[in-house]
């Protein structure tokens, strides 16, 4: 392809992407169709034969784009949200075009000091701890690929300080214990199996009837675990749970950490996981949401859940960079630099691969290009949005309010129990002019309906409401 | 921003990186710059007031592009290729759009089943095992983010077939151990200390004079640690080894595996790391790098380094899928569906993070818009380009070829020792024309260049030996 041809041909996916972004919502939300269909519509080899972006487009229009699950499409109540902006698809685009490696430092200096600035601005728009800034040399923030990697970043730095380090040579994590609750994300355990750290020492915290960690559990089962010769070395505290947007208390849990870990030992390591809610933070009204988060050692949150940044593009910060670099840091031969010898960043310490895209692009544009009242003004729309769908649940005779309605999410059951809650699912989602997902908390089947897509308006919500109303 | 605002912007970005990419080879080609002087030459935090696109790529142009290390320019002999192609940015900028979340089958069937298209298609066009295609059920293949990523799922997913899935559990990993040469790449050592394998279970096997690994030390070592009641677990088999792309034996690995695991109970996992070298095979002629891969538990090599698909894109293939998904498969009641149920896959199971970008575009794009035939020209043009270099250090008077030159990369040094070969690295690159990287091979310091930029062409080559010559 030329220089002219790329050009030709980018004008062209720009323009095909509008008109996508414009019309998603005619699409039906989630194709029907059976596993193996898209690929048995393709060829099962290569083409021995190119082919224009005309040609090529007709069959993404033919074969991929009706066969994907619309997460763009304003009827998207399903899962969370994971919306785009105009303004991060330019700035991943610009990245793709730029093609530079920020693994560290040298290898691309604007693409490591843009992060750190990015994470800069936004732990001072989202009002997070100084303690977490780059600058303080003992802290600092990176952008990961997913809040899974966040997590298991957290999981290792934990590992290491809880062993003084000796992990890396023993590999022996045989005494530490790890603590949760039931409604804590499944990347958690999966970090910690990683990790090396068994179902047998994954221990899960009672919550309470609004699904927020007791902090007198924690406590009692961290004496126990001290008691019987174990480590308590990790504990994740949730700010917004995938099933219910439950939120844990930080403060409390922290306080509890404190009993059994000694005032200024800091063994155990506190990490928030703020990956669903920790954005709405750029409200000031919502700044709750982060409540607690300067008695954490790390934290995440994810721009590209509700920010309007597509994804991947995860903020992970901590008080105790330490830690984190004596886990992950190996520096073979031809990794060495005098910049790095001088203290420079090396982004590829701070987690698991070792290539990094330049993604802090995506936070640059769209914090100059849109700003950040629109996503606020977004938030606000969104919370309406939800608290007049909630009202309408609880003044519905055949269901109820399934847990507290928390920023954008409901969940909801029907009176007459799980099968009907299931069915009501089922009815709702036939249309395919919108999508919810089930979940279940504490055995109990629940119908989530979580509202963030850029696009979804008052209408959307009704006319979900109407199909809600009409099936229960 | 709105639609048609999009639209203009989005023209402007793709003229933009043409122009670019286009002129690339004019920018002195890595900044000559000190940490923070990108990040104290922008605003401490983030604008109160929005900004046009003209305005911010303004800021752009005078701040970020002249303070990269330029990895498309054509003077990029350093650390390896990581060449972009105008199709690939294409994919990337059309996935961007889409916003979907492939993290299952459920979550976006087409990004689900054009992956695991690319994967055969890739697989056929490399002449890999048949055992590898996931319609075998047993094996399978998966685009991962990076070759780390790839190692990191190979070693999780032997650890568990070493344990009999016991490692969930107890976290157990205090028998395994794994081996690889000095020359293996510093990620399967981090990959390693991520899974609990310690420093003191990890072997460094001898390398022949060749760096290739010696298959009789393997087999000493992991005798001997049998002996000791230790497990042997996880080789690691590199084809193209960072450093000098040495190739180790694999079939004589998998031989000598064979020796102390007992044929047919297949507990020691051999991984072939291919990132560097594998995407060769795309040439019928380089077919040899892949050779003993019918041998290896899994295997990855890197389209993001040498065939135009822009970072991130690692292919990875295993032939025990059962192993990778107990190792990594967790489900909870909100990632449920009845088509998981049914057999789709869901490459969520397949990889460290839970979301995913829909990544397999970018090969789609490649090999339809472009073809492979570019690709085995660009490829031979490199060896041609990488043969010449050769013959003229091999000739001259004060240099020597200090690796054998294989595929892109010619390592070589000053006859007059490691000072005089580190002097002659910091001559070349000061012009900012063309970067080599240093290295270190058994304590001795390499000159290493590596020619893989998709628009090297003769004259830049030249540019550099004109260099090396007039500082040797």
């Amino acid at each position: 392809m030329t220089p002219d041809e790329f050009r030709a041909a980018g004008h062209a996916m720009v323009d095909r992407i509008a008109a996508y972004l414009d019309s998603v919502g005619e699409q039906r939300i989630v194709p029907d169709i059976a596993p193996g269909d898209v690929y048995a519509a393709l060829p099962p080899t290569a083409p021995t034969t190119t082919t224009d972006l005309d040609t090529l487009m007709a069959d993404i229009d033919r074969v991929i784009i009706p066969n994907l699950s619309h997460w763009q499409h304003p009827g998207w109540f399903a899962y969370f949200p994971a919306n785009t902006s105009y303004a991060s698809i330019l700035a991943e685009l610009l990245s793709a075009g730029l093609g530079v490696q920020g693994m560290s430092w040298v290898t691309s200096p604007a693409a490591t000091e843009v992060e750190t600035l990015m994470c800069d601005w936004m732990l001072d728009l989202l009002d997070l701890p100084w303690s977490f800034r780059s600058d303080t040399a003992t802290g600092g923030g990176v952008i990961q690929g997913s809040a899974s990697e966040a997590t298991l970043v957290a999981i290792l730095a934990a590992r290491w300080r809880a062993t003084q380090g000796t992990v890396n040579d023993t590999g022996d994590t045989s005494r530490l214990v790890a603590y949760r609750t039931a409604q804590a994300h499944s990347s958690i355990d999966k970090g910690l199996r990683i990790a090396g750290i068994g179902e047998q020492r994954i221990r899960t915290v009672a919550h309470d009837a609004d699904l927020a960690m007791d902090p007198a559990d924690l406590a009692r089962q961290m004496a126990a675990d001290v008691d019987a010769g174990l480590q308590p070395f990790f504990v994740c505290s949730t700010h917004g749970t995938t099933s219910t947007l439950a939120m844990d208390p930080t403060a409390a849990i922290a306080d509890a950490i404190d009993t059994v870990d000694g005032a200024g030992t800091h063994c155990v390591w506190l990490h928030v996981d703020a990956a669903m809610a920790g954005i709405a933070a750029l409200d000031p009204d919502q700044r709750w949401v982060n409540d607690g988060v300067d008695r954490a050692d790390s934290y995440c949150t994810n721009p590209h859940k509700w920010m309007g940044v597509n994804f991947d593009c995860t903020l992970f910060w901590t008080v105790d960079r330490h830690a984190m670099l004596g886990a992950l840091s190996i520096l073979p031969a031809y990794l060495r630099s005098a910049a790095a010898d001088s203290g420079a960043i090396d982004y590829r310490d701070w987690q698991i691969p070792l290539g990094r895209r330049f993604r802090a692009l995506k936070l640059l544009f769209v914090l100059r290009l849109d700003g950040v009242e629109p996503i606020i003004e977004m938030l606000r729309h969104h919370l309406r949005l939800a608290n007049d769908l909630a009202a309408r649940v609880a003044a519905h005779p055949r269901l109820e309010i399934a847990a507290p309605p928390r920023l954008g999410l409901v969940c909801l059951s029907h009176i007459d129990g799980d099968a009907a809650t299931d069915a009501l699912i089922e009815a709702v989602n036939a249309s395919g002019r919108h999508l919810v997902t089930r979940t279940e908390v504490d055995g109990r089947s629940l119908l989530r309906v979580s509202i963030g897509a850029r696009t979804t308006a008052a209408e959307h919500v009704d006319a979900l409401w109407d199909d809600i109303h009409a099936h229960s």
